[in-house]
């Protein structure tokens, strides 16, 4: 197992500076009253493609040699991932093949190909995708970038909580959503050595509460197709995020879907941010654990804000 | 007529400072790349009370004798401005009454409530709420806040490209919805000293466009009723307002509904704001006059960020 080290987040940070944004931190009056906590919103929905993978993607891509590079990459996200790492490869001027089911949602085969990305599609099974995928990677010999369980990508995710910890002094504690880890091993990674005593939660729906099982049994769990409204966090930990879970996070909280909603609800009414449901996640958790955090100075990751706005989750029908 | 100047504005800045927030200024690049223009956005969809009045209500209020300020004050605006007064009194810890029409939105009641405003209700009519509002002014010697056609407010507002202009160089041009215009003769009268090359814009949606009607005419011309989606921008001109705007706008550009939402909706979908209706209006007459922007370094005011969730304009029903 090859676990980045901080190195490589030095690294990766001086590698993608050109391409990302060094995100806002924002904060609200009315949300530290109803938490009693000191809230601090890294804000990756500002990011280049409008999710924090932005960094992992453009880390993986900008550090491939000329060589490699000229062959492309290739993914099989249909989310953030698939559009950060066509947005990284246009920005090198090399390839993307991102492998989507064929029945995602035409708008996120639009903004893949916004990117310039290519898509090649499967059936909406793990079988027709894993062929096809090997398809791909056979026909072009581009670059596997994983969405996650990438010692290149978790370093450059580690990037957002290395400007966070600049950007606001005396933290106590840094909340942020896990599905498949990535973000949280990012955060770990920084954290133990930029600011060890800082404490690392992760947050979870409760319909897909995988890693938090895993946590609990001391080895990993995968759900088998859990539903959410959080769509981003239904992939499971593996070994090199799983790493960083074990050994780093302090505790993972849960939220149910209804709460999901009205915390996302609360911030787009409050903050006037735009933000995918699997972000409001934290605040979620954070409302259900007031003794937590209360008093406490808190970075919560907004981890992206691509969301449908004809579909959002209070619309009826 | 008491026209506001230049000390005035500085000397509203220093008061409101402790008040209101020093907003960011965001940018775009795909909305760059769409208008072939350099957009700078000043966020005021992120101020106290969710809207740039925050700043013309705190400039009154804390300008108020403590004589004058333990009668409190007193307004009928049913929207931001209604709201930012309340947010102002209650910080200086004074009384505030708004008169709202009965049929006002509950969530717009909950809101000035929230602030710790007092509603007294009227029937909606221009008559019953002249008369409510006279009343409330007998009973409590209230002093009246107009929401624009006041020199304390024009000055406060005028703080918004006060800073605008410290936070972006090199600025070829500032536009702002118009209304009744308190943003725009704030914006008028802070450039007219601190950057008098910078031209400046008005925007209007076309179903509501007495402003444009009037600097065409050179007169004050009234709508009667105009209906748009665009909520904030359905109140005419008055003197003061008028002085500035026939003074110092360029122009005033108008837009239609659908361009309105399209806008907006765009807005929401790159930048991953919160944005009212009335704050898309600059952005849709920049998409239809082009070669008015195309090169230039644009300012563009977004005004405010309250807006109903449940009831999002390209919503059916």
């Amino acid at each position: 197992m090859d676990i980045p080290t901080f190195q490589d987040v030095l690294a990766a940070h001086d590698r993608i500076a050109p391409y990302i944004h060094r995100t806002p931190v924002l904060t609200s009056s009315c949300l530290n009253d109803l938490t009693g906590a000191e809230l601090f919103f890294k804000c990756e929905n500002f990011q280049k493609a409008g999710a924090f993978k932005a960094r992992g993607a453009s880390n993986a891509v900008f550090g491939l040699s000329d060589d490699q590079a000229a062959k492309g990459v290739a993914t099989h996200s249909s989310g953030n991932h698939g559009l950060s790492l066509s947005y990284a490869a246009g920005r090198r001027g090399i390839p993307c093949t991102v492998v989507m089911p064929r029945t995602a949602p035409q708008a996120k085969k639009d903004a893949v190909k916004g990117y310039g990305g290519r898509i090649v599609e499967c059936e909406p099974s793990t079988s027709s995708r894993e062929a096809v995928f090997a398809g791909v990677l056979a026909e072009t010999g581009a670059e596997f970038v994983h969405p996650y369980n990438d010692p290149r990508v978790i370093a450059g995710q580690a990037t957002c909580s290395r400007e966070l910890n600049g950007q606001v002094e005396g933290l106590d504690a840094v909340i942020a959503p896990i599905g498949g880890g990535g973000m949280i091993s990012g955060t770990c990674l920084t954290l133990a050595t930029v600011a060890p005593r800082v404490k690392i939660y992760a947050a979870e729906p409760k319909q897909a509460d995988d890693a938090a099982r895993s946590f609990r049994a001391g080895h990993i769990i995968a759900d088998d197709a859990p539903e959410t409204v959080a769509d981003g966090l239904k992939v499971p930990l593996k070994e090199l995020t799983w790493h960083f879970v074990k050994n780093h996070v302090t505790d993972i909280l849960t939220a149910g879907e209804d709460e999901i909603v009205a915390a996302m609800k609360l911030t787009w009414t409050r903050m006037k941010i735009v933000m995918e449901p699997s972000s409001a996640v934290p605040l979620a958790t954070i409302l259900r654990n007031p003794d937590t955090f209360r008093g406490k100075r808190v970075g919560v990751i907004i981890t992206g804000g691509n969301v449908d706005l004809d579909k959002l989750p209070w619309m009826k029908g």
